[in-house]
């Protein structure tokens, strides 16, 4: 005796790959299906409309058939309405809560379809005034509050995952490859150099995620230019990034080292320590930019041009400076918000940073990576975002050569 | 005209590289030197002393000599007292304050040398009560309280970094090889297995530093085992690794792969995020093994075998759980207290947690550092602890061979 | 003035991806196209059919389009014969020649289809006897000789590559998900076992690829004794591994280091260079072990089980050993040999001489792959290859807990 | 009952680590020591003088040590004559032949010290005309002639590891500091400019060994400028780059890609085949240059500028090329005369042919290498070079900003 649903796809459906992985999942998950109707996009600009019965041996084995096509965007095609459940406690979701993905995602309430507000992953779906003109939002659970209506099952719900851009053309059509290993670095930052002024043309946000190897690379300086030169919305960093680049303007060093002579390597750290203990003792950066303590770098250049920076806290600092947030759910909260104002984001040489602000981008969004370890890059680009380019480079140069783009 | 210090060095001090060091700093730095005196150990058990006479062209440049030579645990002849500031407010250290290093050091107090306690690197000096018994103890910057005496510059302040073992018999004889690219895995697990058994023998303590991968790479059980079988005394995790764990133990899936079956392998993390939210409605941990909640798994061992465990928070947890501490100056605070107390350390897969251990351990640690990615093994292992071994194998096998090992 | 093709697939052409990426193709070369026949699988076991007319805006860009889809075995509707053209000299191919892909390939020839023998990437196409009973087989350039029959263009050309197993169960059913950084390795050798002993039960030829580290990871041992107890059939290696494998059998020693007590590492190869003149006195490897200088270790259960051994040439290697083929060319076609005869090939540590094996195999070998840098698998599983397994890991552990698990 | 034997060692024994070295050995290996004589170099320009007895509980372990202590350049102090026995037969050394190491070594024939020309590692020592005009020649195993006289045992060898420069100014003085991970990229590449500009002023021969990552990582115009500009007096590269860069100038792609636009990333490699077999039919790269076929690149220049190319065969090849030497022993002996002709080497990625230069550098030898891995320049650098650099970064962007500083 089996049990069997009946679900639909419709958009690209094959070149999105969509309906290649709702034939793969019915397959590796033990059911079978029966193709119910099929109209396939005449021309590339046509869209696909499939509707399939899914059977399963048992009800458990349709269930996680369901699930997982309705993660990749194959949806249920009896429209019911979301099960709200309130939730019993602050901090606590009700049992069987729906687990978000970071696509656009609807739910249907009382008959109507309603978009997810700020989507990201491994979230709850919180609906407000069902009843009367209702809104749906993303919900860390640690934000969760008790009596919150909580989206619980996956009836209701329905999710969108970005389809690959139709040509490879336009300023982003070259993100489209994944990790670059063997591709030419230096046309593909002229590429990066392009989406940035054409984000920025188009008044969008870019995101600067970076890590302390900027710095001691020797990339501060062309980041402190971009920052400058208006092409850094906002910075997302932490207590080490922001010492070593203060290090650099005070010392002349990062890690001890004199990064433009290359003299008196060091294995002391005296100097990252004054510096800390410097800004502490000016009560943070911005004030020690208006005492005129530092007078160079990136950070100097974030309060210059009013760039918005946070600095999160990690259990590796030294100190911390005044301005590290050292609660993490706080500095999460300030980098989610960060991340949604978003257009574009440049992850640079940061898994921790990196990860932290990719788990709070929605699919849609575009992003490029850059890291001298593959593995890194491969782990940040596995997120299903539709516009992502890794670049497996060294960061030392890339920035640089970045600036040096956006100069001519 | 050329100024001049006087410096002296005692110990092993050929075979530990510390006059090669010496040597080195000097010429490095742009001085020269006269060897007053010299004499050597003549036989293996035998210690060396010398004598230089350390000139520079300025006071600028002597005194980075001097200041480099001193990490070294190469001292000014001259004993003077340290010299003490008190704090000028909480959280801000006089200026000029002493940065410690992580080698077992001593200040000189009224004439007579007394051991700093508790020494790890990048911290103060606080000294109590100077002028009748006086102590001394390593204080981080954001710990220091307005008044706190804390020491300047670099007089009275002795420096002895370990030399490295005589011979490479015993236990712990073959720590010293650096990273093992190219080394036999399994007799290096033995000797691993080795130095465990002799630790635990004598009474000491040992404490795990555990990432993820440990999970979903497959060796939850044979860590768990460890900690069953009495050989693991504090565990220094995060909101991952637990999550991970659990979430084995609550849906035999580790990142929503069955591990024994392979089976089902999927992109959600589902159980990931109602893991998190179990322990949360059981109030955590401890709480949950007490319900019968969680009834395997490295977490349950360490409740069941009171092994102490800190789950230090990070930007990239979800959730987290109730047992995660996320004030990151907190958590630091806690591994901080498990660091102090080890004998041996052993780091596994995770270099966000490993570094924020070493950073508390001072030089004498033995440390025993497992990870796929040779960059974070040489990284960890760069500290210039005197019996540190490294080791760049599969941490799903390393530990399961372990295991085998300590049961025989 | 727009020119168009006719082309077709047939097949499991969704979830094999195949219809997907004929989309991709024609959209990202700037063509266009219609559907003009769509037979969708209604079950699992019903194949599709699809008919698509391509339209470009030249020839040329139609031409590369055409050649793109082609390789994915999307092959233009009207069977001409392939155009067959004699070679103007030895070792030089006609112009235009068909450069083959790894999939099973067929050429028309009078009309009739025939499947091109032991195909591999890179290769020209060889018609004989056209005329009367016609064969087609795989050419590599420099085997080429004046007046072969060699083919020329994309006319009468049918590619097929391999279909993706149906379901994730049998043997090599978990051979689909490619890297393994985030998988469990005990699971996953335990598997690995299973298919060793399924080829092996069924007859299968089992080549095992092995560079140096296997031998100083101490995995010799353990490496020998699959040898010893039949699952391997054929050895493909060079001199270093050969040369380190029989250092242990005569001085217990690998790269100059005891591998069972680690005792005196040396910088030294003085033992690498004397084993490799004892072998060069003797004659040989099969000398020695007749001679009994070589009583043990992998080559020894080489020699003395019949295993067909292949040690090519590097530009690296000292000595060589009078076994090692220095010339490239007849390594190659030693390699080929081996790769052709191949059920089942298992990659050790070696990026060299796997890449060597790998571009003689078809895409319809089973292969696992198995380094600890996951660049090297990634390399070597990224050639479309439908049966592959890599495994980011410690071949020091990996070959015996391979060797236990099969013992059991 | 024990053993001894008296050595001495001098030059600046304490900062290039022999003391240490030397001391170290002697405990590991289980000796005891009593130092006769100690003169300490009193300033820096000093040298130091020691004279040791070595003592061992049996002869075996005192030649253990001794031979340890030899490759560190700790010599015996009775000088005998080398002893000298006649091969046995073509490729045949005789037995307890000395294996040379790669520093600068001196034989003692007739009383008198006669240097190893041409001294590289773990070859044989030819002696000529001993009892009248006596050479000594380094001699790789499979070049030894019957009757040639070889060096047997450690007597009369005398060898002189290179001491580090004596301070770090000078365009080699940055040479020192091992491998850059943590280094200001920009700064560095300046160093390694200015190196090139002050070798080349000197007269000096510059040898680059460059991989195909050189070419489709975009960085094959720049490397040409430098030929064309006369920074490379010779090129070592593989079948792959020499295809690869002809690949660019014919068809504008690599690996199939359009390194300029990025465009139509394709799998296949036909054009790959097709440079080969355009380069077979003209004959050779110096034909095809000649017939007007390749007229850009990296082989192009090498040919305009008479730049001396080695094109060393390897298993992995396509074709190959008329002008790659397929057998491995003749390459070596080519690359070996590149080798040893350079006053400084440029290593851009390639782990197989770097290590096969590296293998016939002397340690005096000026080593630049680069590579995005660490682990390969960590590799490649572990060969007690004196003057060597590593820089892990990315040869895309590395090659051009060295263009971009020696235009300047």
């Amino acid at each position: 005796m089996t049990v069997s649903r009946t679900v639909e796809l419709e958009g690209h459906i094959i070149d999105s790959g969509t309906m290649q992985r709702c034939f793969e999942v019915i397959m590796d998950l033990g059911g079978d299906f029966d193709v119910e109707q099929f109209d396939v996009g005449r021309h590339k600009d046509e869209e696909s409309y499939a509707r399939l019965s899914v059977t399963a041996p048992d009800e458990g084995t349709l269930q996680s058939i369901v699930h997982e096509l309705h993660q990749s965007g194959v949806n249920p095609i009896d429209p019911e309405d979301a099960t709200l459940t309130p939730a019993p406690a602050d901090r606590v979701v009700p049992q069987g809560f729906y687990s978000t993905t970071n696509h656009p995602t609807d739910v249907r309430v009382n008959g109507q379809w309603v978009e997810v507000e700020d989507i990201e992953m491994d979230c709850a779906i919180v609906v407000e005034d069902p009843d009367g003109d209702p809104t749906a939002r993303t919900q860390v659970l640690n934000g969760i509050e008790a009596e919150d209506l909580v989206v619980t099952g996956e009836a209701g719900i329905r999710v969108r995952p970005p389809e690959r851009p139709r040509d490879s053309s336009g300023p982003f059509g070259f993100m489209r490859g994944g990790v670059s290993a063997e591709r030419p670095s230096a046309s593909l930052i002229r590429k990066v150099a392009d989406a940035l002024r054409e984000v920025k043309a188009a008044g969008g946000n870019v995101l600067v995620v970076a890590g302390p190897a900027v710095i001691h690379s020797g990339a501060g300086d062309a980041l402190a230019e971009l920052v400058r030169e208006g092409y850094v919305d906002a910075l997302s960093a932490g207590n080490g990034f922001a010492t070593h680049d203060i290090e650099r303007g005070l010392y002349g060093t990062s890690l001890g080292m004199n990064i433009e002579t290359l003299e008196h390597p060091r294995k002391g750290h005296k100097h990252h320590i004054y510096t800390i203990s410097e800004i502490v003792r000016a009560g943070g950066i911005e004030n020690a930019v208006a005492d005129g303590l530092v007078t160079e770098g990136v950070m100097y250049e974030c309060v210059e041009n009013d760039v918005d920076f946070v600095l999160a806290g990690s259990i590796r600092d030294d100190g911390p400076l005044p301005d590290t947030i050292t609660d993490t759910v706080e500095a999460q909260n300030e980098i989610r918000r960060q991340a949604h104002d978003a257009d574009m984001v440049v992850m640079l040489s940061t898994l921790l940073h990196s990860v932290a602000v990719g788990n709070c981008l929605p699919s849609t969004a575009r992003v490029v990576c850059v890291d001298i370890n593959p593995a890194t890059v491969t782990q940040l680009l596995d997120r299903g975002s539709a516009q992502a380019l890794g670049l497996v480079t060294d960061v030392g140069t890339f920035v640089p050569t970045l600036a040096d783009e956006l100069r001519e």
